[in-house]
């Protein structure tokens, strides 16, 4: 049970890892990647580093982090549930307990296909690990959204049957020879006699379930109770949100989309979080 | 006619200077001194710099806003004016000008001696050089708060006779021979029958004006029109004060007092006062 998780590892969860583990709470940051940042080839108003890459200031700020003890790992969160006194994280094969979260994962991008969301928990599912095992034997259509996505449809050939369709470009190297690469965009989805079906560029494809395994994953999934307003979460001064003990901070909390901005939210919404758990505490 | 002008040259304001050239707006940044960073011997928390001292961090941050072609200079400011479309700053012997002031002079730790304020501008002054001359050939009470009033202490004694008190301790060393350097703290200040009267910790010393001279200005006395809350402005979400065109940033928004937040606050604030001029001269 960490006292703090952070979900994205870029300015603003770096930062919050940094504070949280300066008032000694235990710290664990999940992260997909490098995002937005990791593209930046020189920034010259981060005060402290100046004409550093994105992905310089995230080599030294995850050092920094991790030289304070916070623990990182390269997973990309699925799902944050309330659960009682405090809350479970998927990421992956993995589920984590903590009593806080602070939610820092930038801008989510995701736009879902048509019927998509609507089919969610129907048929469709963002986690391979969490479903795969109900569509044994079954025919599965995989939602293709980079490279990540390799490795869990390859776990779910090892269950069925596999259509690969590629929603966003990627190296498809490594995709096992009984998956079946398919043509064709994703467009929509919908109910089919048995099952789903994919509508395509071209043509459609029906399946006993689809898995749409993309590198980031939308707010509306991760989290559906949290209030948002105009695509950014809402939150109170203190960068509460909605859900009493998850925060957030960073580009997810609108614009302006800057490092330095980041990364003063990630520090505010540390120290609240840090009060927080003391009032917690305090009331127990 | 600088397009903004920083009251503040620690985290909050070098921020806002890096981050207002960056949009290529003219930059002029007035700073007492290092104030509380410079008193940081070591900080962990701030992402990109582990382990620097507050001394260490400015110096570093002034660099690069230097670099980036932010002007800075050291000098108190005392007073900020509202002009027609745009504003005048004095500081100590300059008067500058600015269509927009960005506020990040930190937390205002000045307590007003009971008298003083009630009696500003009725003999009470925070400005040698703006109201000395009114005091030619006359007697003037120095409130000393720091080094700096050495200097302004020793103007004044060109003009007329000059009692010194001191009311924080500092090296008097310099301080012209004319001058009488008087005992007792200042704890109050009065009406006399002609002028002013000064109550120390033993006795009392009547004047015709008293000058006040410490290194900070309140908040009160700087921009009186400001609206404030529990001793800290009041900003919007672009952290725009009650008055259009003024900005704040850092510590003097309220706790957490952090550089990180300080850093992201400067950011957002500069970006703001970019936009808020483009819209003004859009409307022009």
């Amino acid at each position: 049970m960490y006292d703090v998780l952070i979900v994205g590892g870029s300015c603003a969860g770096l930062s919050a890892a940094m504070t949280a583990r300066k008032r000694n709470l235990s710290v664990l940051v999940l992260y997909a990647g490098d995002g937005a940042m990791g593209k930046i080839t020189r920034m010259d108003n981060y005060p402290g580093l100046p004409g550093a890459s994105g992905a310089e200031l995230l080599r030294i700020f995850r050092q920094q982090a991790a030289a304070l003890g916070a623990e990182l790992k390269k997973q990309l969160v699925q799902r944050v549930l309330h659960m009682g006194e405090g809350f479970s994280v998927l990421a992956q094969n993995d589920l984590y307990e903590a009593r806080s979260v602070i939610l820092a994962l930038g801008t989510s991008r995701v736009n879902p296909l048509p019927g998509e969301e609507e089919l969610l928990g129907q048929g469709v599912s963002y986690c391979a690990t969490c479903d795969g095992m109900f569509y044994r034997g079954r025919h599965m259509l995989v939602i293709a959204g980079g490279i990540e996505a390799v490795e869990e449809a390859n776990y779910l050939s090892e269950l069925g049957r596999v259509s690969y369709f590629i929603e966003k470009p990627h190296d498809t190297a490594g995709l096992s020879p009984n998956i079946r690469l398919m043509q064709g965009k994703p467009r929509s989805i919908e109910r089919a006699d048995q099952g789903l079906k994919l509508n395509t560029d071209g043509e459609s494809c029906e399946g006993d379930g689809i898995f749409v395994l993309r590198p980031a994953v939308a707010m509306t999934q991760l989290m559906p109770e949290l209030s948002t307003e105009k695509g950014s979460i809402v939150a109170d001064e203190n960068l509460m949100t909605s859900v009493p003990g998850v925060f957030a901070a960073g580009d997810i909390l609108g614009a302006p989309l800057q490092a330095p901005k980041a990364v003063g939210e990630g520090n505010v919404a540390a120290l609240a979080a840090a009060s927080w758990l003391r009032r917690q505490e305090a009331s127990a």
